[in-house]
């Protein structure tokens, strides 16, 4: 396991404002790492609700199954609203059966005591190794002196609680204006790779104190992941695990903000584009945290039949072993981006293709451009950030697409043996 | 480039008989490489047939363009006949405009007048760099000597001079009955990973003296090749190049073998089952020549909703780059093999999953088998050989690939920048 911060860590780390409504506490449970803090309750003020996105995996794990009821359990009232979330490190409660749901009830059971709620108001994410039976009991005598000791500072505490092999914490803020009241957004996310050593899981949370009911906070949210986490891969392996919650605690309705019940509400619309750049913030800190990365590497597709084909070209270039290899060695090697559109499957023209790196055209109408120039072009890939735009001449869809490079650091992290 | 000879070659190497109505020669044009062979000229007689089965790419090659035209070329009764297969190695001809259209058209010209037939009865294949332009009047005064001095003799020649990164030369023969007579079949292939640095494709060229019309023979090679050469993946990145090709001479027609026209004729069952396993076996040939591959792994899933939704769990682990790592590394992990399966959009029923390596089973029901024994599982991990076997318990559907783990040597290989 990897233990130097990532070169592709950003440089600037912003100050994180409170939440009202929002409290935070974590601690050193040891369920499996020593030494460090891998729990983490969040609290949160009667009325606060909640919105979430999960793993599209066919074998998902306990927490998304348990999350996914949640969020439509108690009749249409209680429907989407929470009250704690609970995020452990370290076991993933992953394929672990009936010892996997019944560890779910008894953690929500605990913290619902602990809190003074309902187990359907509680939301629940693990990350780390599958297959493990996880021990709730050791949440038991941890959950309630966290409740009690929770505060609305922390932010950093938090974030470090939830990663695995992540090399640094992933935060992001963004204020904005609801109606004519000051809002704020807090984001926190894990995730290095899809899975680390034994590892899973890309988690997300996102909170704010603007009043925005649960239906219109799921529509912010879904349409917002879409070219967000979405468009981010590492290695094109689907965690069993990855959860995207955002949690709405209305408190910024004292000083006036408007209550949104739908979110084609025009009043939402600074708070929505704030609400997407800050997914967007977290899911290239996610990608520039990709195992083993040396490059953060952003794929632009223009010129395909519609936005859904440009994202599928995207994708295939994106989760070529072949391109992301030829990254890490510096080699602006556009054959190999021609074979990826080649085997999206997708409608492309060879003799209409274009592609640039870095903003230099390396080859256009099915061939190599004669202004070519190996010299420059290799400079450009020495850049940490490589740009690859594709260009099919078809029609006016586009997308885009981040990753990271292959390097053997990827190989090294994940296959070196369980321990 | 790796020089050493994959430890997973195969240990015996079969004796290479002739071929009735096959001449093969090869030499060293200098298109790419130095001091070794990359031309080979095989000079078929009168009467011979051909199929074609070829990348499915949407940006394929020249030579896969040729191919496809000449197999529908001349009129009802010429299509499906050929004179001459030309391949090179060390240039693919791929993406390379008019200039790559021209060069076949060129190197059919040479060949044909070398040959004595006609440019639409020549075959081309090309393997090597993408993007750069192929230098076709390099073939001039190549081939008329080649024509002049083929022998039915040297396949293991024929089998080096196509290899680009390839460890060893790949070759295989059956004999069979039909009807009465004895017929063979000789096939030879190239491909260590999809893309070598740089260097394209999978090829592969079988020949029988076994008279069969070319329908029959594409009949043949489409279903002989579901489940040998479209059942491989080095790393799912398929290849601008891929080209199979068989002619049938029907030189066995001398010695009383019946000429077939319908795939469907019974006289051909031993024939059809003797080709396709010739097919497997160069199929095989090819995982085991993987670039960096120290494992060979077999992916078995049985009882899913169909073979075709097998076919999708069984790509989807196969294609898995934390499957891939975590067998380098000699690891069981079955929770990746669990998100994998999870990832590949097929029906799946977690708690129905049941998963062995080499035999052991590792989990069962959704979650650890009970009697999991961890040194046990480690020992059979050190073999060469990996079989995962994936049971979904859901119907009758059932389906087998074979890939090779990824290694940091697959990453040296195609980062390593072009020279």
């Amino acid at each position: 396991m990897s233990s130097a911060v990532s070169p592709l860590a950003p440089t600037d780390v912003p100050e994180m404002p409170e939440i009202p409504g929002v409290r935070l506490a974590t601690a050193a449970a040891g369920i499996r790492y020593k030494g460090r803090t891998d729990v983490l309750l969040a609290v949160l003020d009667k009325g606060t609700t909640v919105a979430g996105v999960f793993t599209q995996s066919k074998c998902p794990s306990a927490p998304v199954e348990w999350c996914r009821a949640s969020l439509g359990r108690g009749g249409s009232s209680k429907a989407g609203s929470a009250r704690a979330l609970v995020v452990n490190s370290g076991n993933a409660n992953a394929f672990t059966g009936k010892t996997g749901r019944q560890a779910t009830a008894l953690t929500a059971q605990i913290a619902a005591k602990a809190v003074g709620c309902r187990p359907g108001e509680v939301f629940l994410a693990s990350t780390g190794v599958i297959g493990e039976p996880l021990d709730a009991t050791k949440f038991d005598g941890v959950l309630g002196p966290l409740a009690a000791q929770a505060a609305p500072a922390d932010w950093m505490s938090a974030a470090r609680a939830i990663m695995t092999t992540d090399t640094f914490p992933k935060v992001a803020t963004a204020t904005v204006k609801l109606g004519k009241a000051k809002v704020t957004i807090n984001g926190m996310a894990k995730g290095a790779g899809m899975i680390a050593p034994d590892m899973a899981t890309m988690l997300a949370f996102v909170f704010t104190d603007a009043p925005i009911a649960a239906a219109a906070l799921q529509s912010l949210l879904k349409s917002g992941v879409e070219d967000t986490f979405n468009a981010v891969t590492i290695d094109g392996d689907t965690s069993t695990s990855d959860t995207l919650l955002a949690f709405a605690t209305g408190a910024a309705a004292e000083h006036g903000a408007p209550k949104i019940s739908r979110a084609s509400d025009p009043r939402l619309k600074a708070f929505a584009k704030a609400f997407r750049g800050l997914l967007a913030d977290l899911a290239e800190q996610v990608a520039r945290d990709g195992e083993g990365a040396r490059k953060l590497v952003e794929i632009i597709v223009e010129g395909a039949v519609s936005k859904r084909s440009a994202r599928r070209i995207a994708m295939s270039v994106a989760n070529s072993p072949l391109v992301k290899t030829a990254i890490a060695g510096e080699d602006a090697n556009w054959g190999r981006v021609v074979m990826a559109v080649g085997k999206a499957g997708e409608p492309a023209d060879r003799d209409r293709l274009a592609i640039s790196f870095n903003g230099i055209r390396v080859a256009r109408s099915g061939a190599r451009d004669p202004s070519y120039d190996e010299a420059e072009v290799s400079a450009a890939m020495k850049n940490p950030k490589i740009e690859i735009r594709i260009a099919l001449g078809l029609g006016k869809g586009r997308d885009r697409v981040l990753t990271c490079d292959l390097t053997k650091e990827y190989v090294a992290i994940n296959g070196d043996y369980r321990s």
